[in-house]
């Protein structure tokens, strides 16, 4: 504990850009490593899932996700669910260069209703291409249309909101009560993002599948400016994988997976991220660089286009390759932003480790810069 | 304690960059989030003043932050009880673009008078408007002006100087005995800035209703390159509320407001004020980016037109939006400069806090960047 | 040991450009100063190597680096042993200014396979001039190219990768076991990268006359965002000086020479990588400032040219002087990339030291900026 | 203790940039301080000496610093003692911008050896003007012009060089006895710059009135490039300053003024060094904003013309204003480069503090950023 005055006390917590991990005794060659996730029924051939944010993932690109064996996860209140064709909207966004305009044009093309009936139609397409399906609802929307989502049938269910606790207070709405809810609900839940051992913890108990960490993804840099909050990620990774620890003793044996969620620009910090203890990523940015990605060289979340208090702008990223060369290469650039399968088997290669689990073991050191 | 040398020890401080709110167990819905602030006899809709710098409040601002539901507090040792109209003087400024030419026009406009008549004429225009009001002096100026600020009458009179203590030394002028004064004076006073637990205990033993904390404004970053001097805000926060606490017990039950004065830049350096300890802050650079600003895209404070040793300079700031959607949204910015206290309230119900005074407790974690 | 969360700790680690070295009560003449460096039978001018990037080592830079007192090792896997006559492809990457497109093209002209009679060619060239005879391959090559390298006689064999370990793991590619081949190879062998005590440890149990500590030189910075993995040296180095140590007493008196490979962008860094313990460095980036660099002005490693995950970017340089100037003065520049050897001498006056030895033992201080 | 790895351990040491003053519960009225300053027999104004730095003292500029109550000192192996007329080299150094250009440049005009007459002449030009006089040799040239010197008379004579100890090992050249040489010359001594507080102590013992804290003054940045070597201020004179209190008791109560000399870019350094228990200090690069300066807007040491591993750049500065207005004020600029003594006078006003030996006690705290 550090003493920030006398009356305040608080721990000194560690982003991955203060941490590295570091080579040991072994080394292993790359085709000594598996990077096979599983996740409830299903396994993937690498531990990376695509994150539900508008301008990286669509229909298209959620198939193409699972087509080269990863999950790619649909948000199903984002601009997909609320036009029928979202096209022109996404055209008329990159013809827009000033950031303030962008965010004033985001409030007012997200100001449309959610169409019910776009839901199911959306996953359906997915499910078509026979590849996994998952979607993702704020715990905002939860109640109202999970119904519909149920219906529609999907593989994994995502509740993602900036802050999610087991323990919501409103006297206005009647609050999302998770427990029952994942209980009611016939599809394996992923739920987050939190930020600490004590939430991470009751959300285990919620009987999800997986539980994110982070808040905000990329905009986390600015919450910190308009909220006062941040959530550096190595810590918050390393503390919800104690709480997995925990919960499996507790419960007896259920393994809920930890999943990053934000901060995670490079491959890098995916190989940092699985070292603090996440069983798996869940990436932004990266794909914002595809060639296929709906954003058009754009990239936002759901904190950019908040009515009255957004807390993230939209960010402009130059597209470097395919989706497919973006995730599994081959790469013509050295900054960590292609072939993030790649680089992830080479880390793991290059510190002697085969499986993602033992991973989680490797040796980090502090070095701030 | 950090040994600098062999003959010299330090504590390491902390200001708002160094430390962040982080997220715990339990959210809130907005809606439960309660920002009422009680002053003295008087209760406003939330914790913000506006602070008595020229660029932002004139007598037109301070009653509109009034009708909005918080406290404007006029300098009434400024242009405004210097010159009959200062409007041409304010736009002769806003004409200057090189920043030390604009310091010699600071030092050569305020080397004019106070007038004293003008000290009533300006605190009547406050108070017909049905506004609460409030007005500053500096140590220096306080004696002489105090029995015409007594007389015009105001609600709150604010003491204000860089750097103020209750025990002033000096032979050659009557130094001011502020618990004498306050005692005499029949307003609730606020006083400071202090940094110290132990100069804000004694402020507080001088009978003052609040205390401000901090060392001159948005100069603070040149105050460490003129004077050597800084005072990181989170560290003196912390501080001055242990002495808050000590000083209640001490008094048998007189609780004094810890006012964050300086290095409030955006929404969430405010909310990192009241985590650290403050019940209130007193916001200056964030207002001269209204509309109706005075400074018209420039702000300064008092430390910017010292005739001898200027200790900060006018700073360019861009309009964003009126003074309302500065103070209350809806905000189409992401970097926490509009819609304040919607970011409080986000950031308290994010965090699971429903008012001001408890969410003094809740976790910060040091993560320096 | 730090927490990064409940579930990791870390210990904390520094960089060249986190520490400096302190004078103390004794002062020397820079003619007091011997810098002489024995390895294995024979000893050079200075404790400077230079390093086998096909930027800054030809033939030609080789030879000059014996003449003037120093080792230059050539790299056996680079553009010398591919090509015949390498001089068009130099000229052609010279002339690519983009780095995404340098990357492309090194891809491609590292495609092209090696000639192993090409290696027996260029060792000759070297031979032929009466000077110091290194070259260097990567463990992947070692196997299949030793026995040439061997025929071709060399004074030294420099075993170099990003990473490497003395428990090398493969299924596939039957790993090099570094042992038995540096046991049966008649030449004394460096062998490196490696990055903690015991790798340092394992690998000075091979039998090697040198250990290199470092992980992938300039491509550092860009391994920590693409694998997540960087070796800060001035720790790196001083666990491997410790392993030195131990191995002394455990082998009955073989010093092994600890070397520094990678971050020595200036003199400054050399001399701290020897204070931090470095028998001697391993120098890249400053040679390709020579006017005689093969480079012509650009920089690459290795980690550049990999097909599918580089790791570094090729940099561009300003050429400065004369190779000879560089190493050996005079300097006109004042920034640490002229006189290096020079700067040594002078960094150990300054400190009172006069030979390479005690100065491991200068006090440094940390002052992270 | 900090651990840099397994064999090696390290302090942390402290710029002036790592610390701040803070305010306590006294203030006190600028008039209230007395800047006095007692050297040997003679007593200043204020505690700040300019350094014999040839684009700041001049005999001119040495004469006005006299006769503005402080102590120029003349480089007495500098332009003005290897130049009759010195006027038309600063001439075209300052018209020479490119400064690689500027370091060649410097290089050349100082190879010009030092004609003793001059040494004579330049003394007795500041006599005149009966102000104290003082002059600076290096250890290197001290033997072969101390006579001249002592036969010019002067009131000070410096002995600078950028590491000076009290035990210089050569066997080439006689290295200078500091305690014989002291004892012998009937002038009061000035004697550095150290580092530590082993050095200064044993700097004490030659019987110098006064040592020299710092390494190299504005080169300090390069020096950690070039040699790696680096003394952060604040670490180095809290050292210092423990050196005199032991010597102050070891010898029976003779007092070595502590003078800071090096990183004092701001009035606020000057105040934090004598918070870290400097005397005194030796001012360069504020001046070379004097219109009067002989540097023309540039500013360079000795450092910078080595002949053959120069470690510091000549460097650019601003006109700000007169000598006067530089050293005494008013100020009209907030960046802390004018009216060095009412800053220092303010500083310690805010503080509290009525003398430069109390304000040797003030508060510091680490704040690094």
């Amino acid at each position: 504990m550090i003493e920030i005055g006398l009356s305040k006390r608080a721990v000194e917590v560690f982003g991955f850009d203060d941490i590295a991990i570091v080579p040991n005794r072994r080394t292993r060659g790359v085709e000594e490593v598996n990077l096979a996730w599983k996740l409830d029924a299903l396994t993937f051939d690498f531990p990376v899932m695509a994150a539900p944010m508008d301008s990286v993932m669509s229909p298209a690109t959620a198939i193409l996700m699972g087509k080269l064996g990863g999950l790619g996860v649909l948000n199903l209140e984002g601009l997909w669910t609320r036009y029928d064709d979202p096209s022109p909207v996404l055209d008329e966004l990159a013809a827009i260069h000033d950031p303030q305009a962008a965010t004033k044009k985001l409030q007012e093309v997200y100001a449309r209703p959610i169409q019910p009936e776009l839901i199911g139609r959306r996953l359906a397409e997915i499910a078509d291409a026979g590849v996994p399906v998952a979607g993702s609802l704020s715990p905002q929307t939860c109640a109202e249309f999970a119904p519909v989502v149920e219906k529609a049938g999907l593989d994994f269910f995502v509740i993602r909101g900036t802050s999610v606790s087991a323990e919501h207070v409103s006297s206005v709405h009647e609050p999302l009560n998770l427990k029952k809810f994942i209980y009611n609900l016939d599809i394996p839940v992923i739920v987050g993002g939190c930020a600490s051992y004590q939430t991470a913890l009751h959300l285990m108990r919620t009987g999800a599948a997986g539980v994110l960490v982070g808040f905000g993804g990329t905009a986390a840099g600015r919450a910190r400016r308009v909220l006062g909050v941040e959530v550096p990620m190595a810590s918050a990774l390393a503390d919800a994988a104690e709480a997995r620890r925990d919960y499996l003793d507790e419960s007896g044996g259920r393994y809920v997976n930890v999943i990053a969620d934000g901060a995670l620009g490079s491959s890098g910090d995916i190989a940092k991220a699985i070292a603090c203890g996440a069983d798996a990523v869940m990436v932004g940015s990266p794909f914002a660089r595809a060639e296929e990605a709906p954003g058009k060289g754009f990239h936002w979340g759901r904190e950019a286009w908040h009515a009255s208090l957004p807390r993230g702008e939209r960010a402009k990223f130059t597209t470097v390759g395919t989706f497919e060369e973006i995730l599994l290469g081959p790469s013509h650039v050295a900054d960590g932003t292609m072939n993030l399968v790649g680089a992830l088997r080479q880390a793991m290669a290059t510190t002697g480790y085969s499986d993602v689990k033992s991973f989680q073991r490797v040796d980090v050191v502090v070095h701030t810069r």
